[in-house]
């Protein structure tokens, strides 16, 4: 078994509305960053699993998200997992 | 000027406690992912700025950071900048 990190990226999905993101856009309009547009704003987990294989890891890091880091109606997720020492 | 995405990750520093990692570790756990550990949870914002270079794109990224999207006693920023056509 050996150690392996993974990135999780879970944002708003695109045809969605992101209450979040465009409060963070009104907040930099009010502090003169007028030039601003297209604010989405989402989640970065990094985490580490233990695994045989990296496409273990990816799997298992696959049903993570699946079952609990997004919501799979509201959300899409990107992985990127690779070997600790 | 050009438009640029910057894409930008907020994590908890290192040093300090960050309970909704520990949250979703522990619910993970729960969930028969025993395996799971060191996990952090951070933010990842998307946006869209105009700038005349992409230093200039940057700089004002940070300048955005530091006052706005990163509490900089608590977290931790990365930036990555391109340009979109």
């Amino acid at each position: 078994m050996s150690r392996y990190r993974v990135q999780v990226r879970v944002m708003p999905r695109a045809a969605l509305l992101d209450p979040q993101g465009q409060a963070v856009e009104h907040a930099l309009h009010a502090l003169g960053f007028g030039d601003v547009a297209q604010v989405r704003v989402g989640k970065h987990l990094v985490l580490e699993v233990k695994a045989a294989t990296q496409e273990e890891a990816v799997a298992q890091a696959r049903t993570m998200c699946d079952r609990l880091l997004a919501n799979p109606v509201t959300e899409d997720y990107e992985l990127a997992v690779e070997a600790t020492r």
